[in-house]
């Protein structure tokens, strides 16, 4: 059984987190975390804090003569712009944001406080887990791919293309999108949207090739793998819904 | 912490739940939790079974002179058609099921084994634990309410009502829906697809009203709002996607 | 994995308990369960309420043709003399019992609503899924076996006596002793401590034969062997101490 | 509700742990953090590292000017002898140690990858966490003292000193003993052991004052207090029993 726990703030000393269960005899590839986090900063449209951050994680613990041992791997990424402690209070809270939520929770005088944790910064270290996740699928032969279906208004039109196919496409892409035409929509209102002031939603689809069958179960609620997998991906910030298979579509 | 195990098959002696974490002192309203189970089984185009079916709650734990006393709740439902020793083996696993994973994972030489589990069935001891959770809401005046927004290609119309509205409305619908217009739409869909051996998929909304601020929390993934209520919706069988906010119009 | 949870109280309408993770194909013996009941029942200067308890399980759920099939096993005990509503209020908390911390932690104006649940009764359910952990630890030739080692200041001798001799000895003893002359001088003590209306403590000695090497691990503090165990026997009300190979010895 | 994981080896880049649910608004005294961990290096009779070893924890994250802001504590302590991948391996398992399990567990070559974590090193990290935890504590005036009662056959008398007492003699033991006579002894049969290659064991007393009523529950077996300190301290890797109250001294 794998877990984790992450720890970190936006602006604090770094983040990290302890991943528990992860099998001994694996290469720990940290070049590879490097490359999903430098994979996790290109973007066409992201803000400006995207080209300063140079993430690279270090692997702490958890392995010896670079394999894994058995014993939790603990992963830490500095912060390149730790400055959380001379950082401006936040006095009105940010509507769509767990801004005000939080001040109230934890009773605190200063949304600041709150932004620091929920923050899109966090998934830095979601990355880094990920990748170690990427690295153990690896030796299954288990792939993973995603690319982005939809910005705004703008659909991608992938229908006839294999997943491989779709991958390569999408990696190179600077929106992920693997249908170029639909891409050159999605930069113009993109940068329509910036001057707006405003920022767009958008879908994106995740495929998981060559999974065993029997992960997950359907004996006990808390244990069904859509439910762990909807789970994982809305406790990300910016996720309101997740699909399996064609759940939206029906919709 | 509220936590709960469910257990029970659909044609076995019964389904079972315990619920740790009730808090002391809530009155146990057994007519309330089998109100709601008969709320379960009625529905338009409901198959057979709902008819038969006539389930009674039996609060077997955790409570004294009708209240509870802070120790386990122990929930259990008799079935009326016992009779899983008796039925034939299914062979042929059916697609869209949990049928082939099941067979495989716990290498059962039969999927009779796996869908009496992996059964719209186990919903009934749910709906059961679900009433015990909204007897603890009433306390604090916190309301659940839910309504069909769509089935098959017929939305249902309910802008500029209030939410108290749309559930007095929904509540006397066979179809759970506050557009009779629609429902009527909804209900010759439903027949056609009958006739042709078909269902349809749709959508519901789920509000829950004057909940306090500050459930759940940003501070670490398995434990954000977002993620554990769509864990817990995707881990009923038929759900296919969660969306909270506008996350699926956005999509 | 395997884990539970229970429900119930003492003079309640039951004892519940919900079993996760027990494997598929299992023969669901229910005489050994009762027999493990009955086991519990007996002993030198138990109470009188263990003459009339009479524990006879129900295999409520996870079974079928006698057999589990993966899904969650629900156990069923009906308590013979179910009064809970009917028994008077408990005033002044007894020392040594969970009377005045639960009367305090759950707001209750009445301990009995405490010592309904903290009570030694739900031992009947605990044993009941114990016996069930037994089924399955007989599948792999692991042997479980206990014997009282002390009781007051009387220490039985076992000195050169292998584990299964011990057991059959402790098996037929109403002690579960299995040094005769120590017995004597064990029921002696009882006697006099009855008269007394006092209670007196003792040791057992439980040894778990042919496990596998492996279970637990020392990779994060939760997941130690030594520490589950702990946690499992501590949460035996009467139990006061644990101790792994020569721990006490060596104290 | 507080929960925490470590990671990290005993040569390895050094140890983290990530502590969840610490609230808002604490000072977090690293100074105080630091003590602990001189604290657990004192100690008469310990290996040659203990002199080499002067941890310091630095907190990376879960504050914000000094004070926690309600987002997880992760603490990082470097090794100054990070030097595990020059080691060189342990083909022969030492007894009394995870070596011979966890090579077997693990599939691993080589009882050195066991080692590294299974080792009283971890208690490096765990002091760390345990120093948050007396933080906390401090907020609510709870107290913990911990004293050494006996090493070998040499028992400490303290019968008729109250907890303060106590706690101030011992805290300026080299062995943490409030008794010096005792003491001295103590100190002649540990080098007497020393000399033979030997050691020894002992016992600790540890009280925790103060405390509220109604921490832990009856509830159920996983969340009852006995059982959760004893799951605590078990995990440590020298300690082979636990008593609460006169556990011990009873049996």
């Amino acid at each position: 059984m794998l877990r984790y726990m992450t720890a970190g703030e936006s602006h604090g000393k770094g983040l990290m987190a302890v991943l528990d269960g992860v099998p001994a005899g694996l290469k720990m590839d940290e070049e590879f975390i490097n490359k999903e986090l430098t994979r996790r900063m290109v973007g066409y449209g992201r803000g400006g804090r995207m080209k300063i951050e140079r993430d690279k994680v270090e692997v702490v613990t958890g392995i010896r003569g670079g394999f894994t041992i058995g014993s939790p791997v603990g992963l830490l990424i500095r912060n390149k712009d730790h400055k959380i402690d001379k950082l401006p209070d936040v006095k009105c809270p940010r509507p769509g944001h767990a801004d005000l939520a939080g001040v109230q929770k934890y009773a605190l005088g200063d949304a600041r406080d709150v932004l620091e944790r929920a923050s899109a910064r966090e998934t830095a270290i979601k990355v880094a887990v990920g990748a170690v996740a990427k690295l153990i699928f690896k030796e299954f032969g288990i792939d993973v791919m995603s690319h982005v279906t939809a910005i705004g208004n703008v659909e991608a039109e992938t229908d006839g293309l294999f997943f491989d196919e779709i991958k390569k496409i999408a990696e190179v892409s600077d929106l992920r999108c693997a249908d170029k035409n639909a891409a050159k929509s999605m930069r113009k209102i993109i940068d329509n949207a910036k001057i707006c002031g405003d920022t767009l939603g958008g879908t994106i689809e995740i495929a998981v090739l060559e999974i065993p069958p029997g992960l997950g179960t359907y004996a006990q609620w808390d244990r069904r793998l859509d439910g762990r997998i909807a789970r994982a991906v809305m406790a990300i910030p910016a996720v309101k819904a997740v699909s399996i298979g064609k759940g939206i579509e029906c919709a």
